[in-house]
């Protein structure tokens, strides 16, 4: 089978961005908006990506780099225009034999299945394929001027003629062409027009004129939405987040407030998962059948378990691993910790650098303190322990199986199995004490006053 | 007065919600669908209440008991139509006499006003009344063929003629008849049908035929809305939750951020109540006039009286009784827990199992060990008692009126009225110490890599 | 340049509120109604602002000098009508020489920009300047009569011709009048109507009949939208916010999701902050350029530093001041506190009237112990300093640069600069004991039950 490349082009600034970060570095479900067109496009496995840079080069490599370490990255240091973009990309594709998707790196939404179809025209015989849109609004949009199956060529709004102006089928940007075809096309576009930029949309017109058959795909207006202020950053986020909540219901999960949960490009729920309002997944989370994700919750990179009951205001962080029928409760942090099946982190605790053993109980306000200030060390909690409220685990340490820690302690060595450890104070009592105490502080204070 | 029986069908899986859970046991507002079925009758008093369970039979059980012990459950355990369904309740309800009224368990939106109207029809003469809605797309609904006042049948769309199908008075398939007149109609019921299952439907024609009298009520489409998807439980959530919320406002809450505040199905909230964005109620919850619930709040089983001042953060669980003017602050729990007038616990603590005086001033910090692991134990705080911060209070235990308690305190013994205790070790400071402490470990860190 | 003063009409009760809060009192983005129009006004820099209160007029009086300390208080006890309502303003305007406006305190919408209009106008040689607008269902509202530039009069519906009845330019009730002007016609004004009442729109006829000029300015009727229920103050909120979120982003902040983000009147926020979903302000916060704030925090009263990272589940309340790249993390409370150059309070601790060094490390549950039960003392922590996980610091207490606390302790003397401080007890382990404890613990629980 030919091979596939995928050129994304991701040079621009993003003015209207307002921003320091290069626009194709923004976000969409916790992924930069050139992965989720790097996503778009991996179920047809490209054997070669190149993202072509600007504003923010490095940058831009290393999130590209991040998702695909195999990407590569070319420079276009001034930006002359698409084809002149495109252009880039010719010394990486040199030895490259095969079909090119080129792609625009601000615009999230176009869907595999639409690459799919680009790729199916392509190489059923059309020499050029040009995604289209049926547009609402067509405006601005450059005009598909069709006839019958063939593209003959697109004009822009502002040189069409007033019966091309009525026509609705628009111009996404996205085309595919055989690499050879596609560079030697490139190299004939001129730069004579008001801005003085190669335009990648006039090999269309070089291609039919020279006898080469060019041909529409057409998607969904959606589809093509490009992301250029903030406003439509949010507004691509609100699409995103609908399509994702849908489909998380229709694989059987319950989403109490589907508004008010909001999921990673990489989530995955599976069926009678219960999901309370205003919950959050970052990035790397997975819950298993049945668990239950109480509200207030905020998951990331962690693994919950069948069974298992989340928060409310639960904080999961990355490798934490919640097993079967765990409970992790309210104001509760876990990192990089596994809790064992039926274990309990109910109140007010933070669970770092720690492996907590099946069934084991841990009281509200235990700590971990697994940092002295330059090294993190581990906790090991045995299957069946009950560790007393208001405890502090100073790592590393541990606590054998069935162990008991009296509330309040403060442990700094092993507990053997089935033993009890105590760490606190006598406590001293002094009646009237604490009267006087008062009088005195109150007589203060009105002397103070 | 002629009595009333309720016959509630639930015994239908509902394949497209994904779910181990029968379909009718998935909650809205914190209470399964069936139960809303049952609230819907509530304010006429049945005499009898019969659920027709299938798919979790037992689980159905369950939650129906949970709200009305005298529920009956019966059993349908082949699907074979809604005519068999009814039929199974033939046998629990041989010995009543009056009307009974056949709902769905899936159908949480019919209002108690439009039950009364319908049994009204049936006590104003009609024999069997159905229930009735104008669709605004009748597509595949059954048509009701009516004769001015006179419903005279119900023609399935598939079956109807281009004038019926013009019709848009649908059939919601709630009905209302004498149980003597219901039983012998559906006996006459056959399933000679492309499905081969037996139609509740059908007795509206059979019953024509025997020139009774067969009646329409009408309600907005919107209370006919069942659910078969969890996309479709959600919807029928905010269509409950912003019903619920309009109320509220009515009735004198500001709602800061409505779309965000869930309330359970029987919530109550006084005037003057302010409710801040993202706060979310269990069952069981009662706030009264002028308390106040800040942001991030969640409140379960729980009663805030006047002036209490709730959250940020704050969590409260089944019994937590809040005190006039009392506060509860961030990331505090309270459980099974009294708080007294004007008293404070207003940062990071846990509270459970414990009565706090009145004016009392609970430290950040503060945690009550009410749990050995076995048995759970009480804390009991004197009026105008100050706990110092960072302590934890093993029980059982009391803290005497207007004590104080030394911050960094774990308190294992009583404290009189006005004493002081402390608990907590003497302070050893080595100058020096801590640079050298952490030159060692800078320096093992380095011989680590 | 003539001079301008401002009477705001805030003597309603608003029993639709259903409230014992006056209405002008109730909040939109923080901020009381009356104060939304003070707002309006306040770039026209007004001379003097006269607030007319009636019921609560302590309540008004009190927020309306929280915003500006000069604004007059005059009484109307009883409501007998607009007129009389501005009438009660006589007496503190009589020195004033100058243009006066008339504003509604509950009208929280009306844009600085169409009060400058109304002044140009008034001052481009109009006697008495109306703001109208076209209405989308005029229904009850009065009508404006015009002829070319000139108001005529205004109809009230009731009163009106079928061919007035058509006229869909409306009487918002706003206006401006030279201050000898506005009062001499309201001399003239009568009560001979159905409610006996003084209305304010009647000096319009008065004007024309003596010969002087009125006009009409016109702005968007949202611009219009008076309060008189808790839905329509929920969807003031909800105007409100969505303005301001808008703003945010068109001035380069992120916010993932606006819907769930709500900022305060007077928040200030950079370009390239970025704003996860659910995060809240309180009045007072200014967030500096590329700073993050994450999921479910709460800010009020607080300075945010570039690059600093607050949350998720921060709470920073009034005086909190974090420093650039400073970290405030998972349920923490950060209240009348320095918090240093790139130190980290990450997890469950509360600071309080408190200094942290540049680049110190709270460790996770640490408590600034800053309240004896009468007054507050200061805990200071010097630059690089370590305090390890789960401490309690009595204040007043000092920790020194570079110095260390071990885990688990209880400061109550300062720490010198690079010392060492540890304030816990021996631990005592017993091995065996804990599973014979709990042995004992099942028998007692079995003999109890």
């Amino acid at each position: 089978m030919t091979q596939l490349a995928l050129i994304i082009l991701a040079a621009g600034k993003g003015t209207r961005m307002k921003s320091d970060l290069p626009k194709v570095l923004h976000p969409v479900a916790g992924a930069p908006l050139v992965v989720h067109a790097m996503l778009a496009v991996e179920a047809l496995e490209p054997a070669a990506t190149i993202v072509v840079a600007g504003h923010g080069a490095d940058l831009v490599e290393r999130a590209a780099h991040g998702h695909d370490p195999d990407a590569r990255i070319v420079l276009q240091a001034e930006q002359r225009g698409t084809a002149h973009a495109v252009d880039r990309a010719r010394g990486a594709l040199e030895q490259f034999d095969g079909d090119v998707i080129v792609l625009y790196g601000d615009t999230p939404f176009i869907r595999p299945e639409t690459m799919t179809e680009m790729l199916d025209a392509r190489r059923g015989g059309a020499d050029v394929v040009v995604l289209g849109f049926e547009a609402e609004q067509p405006g601005k949009y450059g005009r598909l001027v069709t006839n019958g199956d063939v593209l003959e060529r697109i004009v822009e709004a502002k040189d069409a003629s007033a019966e091309e102006l009525a026509i609705t089928l628009c111009n996404s940007g996205v085309i595919c062409a055989d690499r050879a075809t596609l560079f030697d096309l490139i190299a004939q576009v001129g730069d004579d027009n008001a801005a003085g930029e190669y335009y990648l949309t006039d090999i269309i017109g070089l291609a039919s004129g020279a006898g080469m058959r060019c041909a529409v795909v057409t998607c969904p207006e959606e589809e093509t939405l490009g992301i250029n202020s903030r406003a439509e950053l949010a507004r691509a986020e609100a699409i995103w987040q609908a399509r994702r909540r849908h489909e998380a219901m229709e694989n059987g999960a319950t989403l109490t407030a589907p508004d008010t949960v909001f999921f990673a490009h990489d989530t995955h729920i599976g069926a009678d998962v219960l999901i309370e309002p205003h919950v959050i997944f970052g990035p790397g989370v997975t819950v298993e059948n049945g668990a239950t994700l109480r509200a207030f919750s905020h998951l990331e990179g962690c693994h919950v378990s069948d069974g298992a009951v989340i928060g409310p205001y639960a904080r999961l962080r990355p490798d934490a691993e919640i097993g079967p029928d765990a409970r992790i409760g309210n104001f509760v942090e876990i990192k990089k910790a596994v809790i064992g099946e039926g274990a309990k982190v109910n109140h007010l605790s933070y669970i770092g650098d720690a492996e907590i053993g099946a069934g084991a109980n841990i009281g509200a306000g235990t700590i971990t303190c697994n940092y002295d200030g330059v090294l993190k060390h581990e906790t090991r909690i045995g299957a069946g322990a009950f560790i007393g409220s208001n405890t502090a685990l100073v790592a590393p340490v541990e606590v054998g199986e069935g162990a008991v820690v009296a509330a309040g302690s403060t442990i700094t060595a092993d507990v053997p199995g089935g033993g009890l450890a105590i760490a606190r104070s006598r406590q001293d009592t002094k009646p009237g004490q604490g009267a006087r105490l008062r009088e005195a502080l109150l007589a203060r204070k009105a002397a103070d006053t």
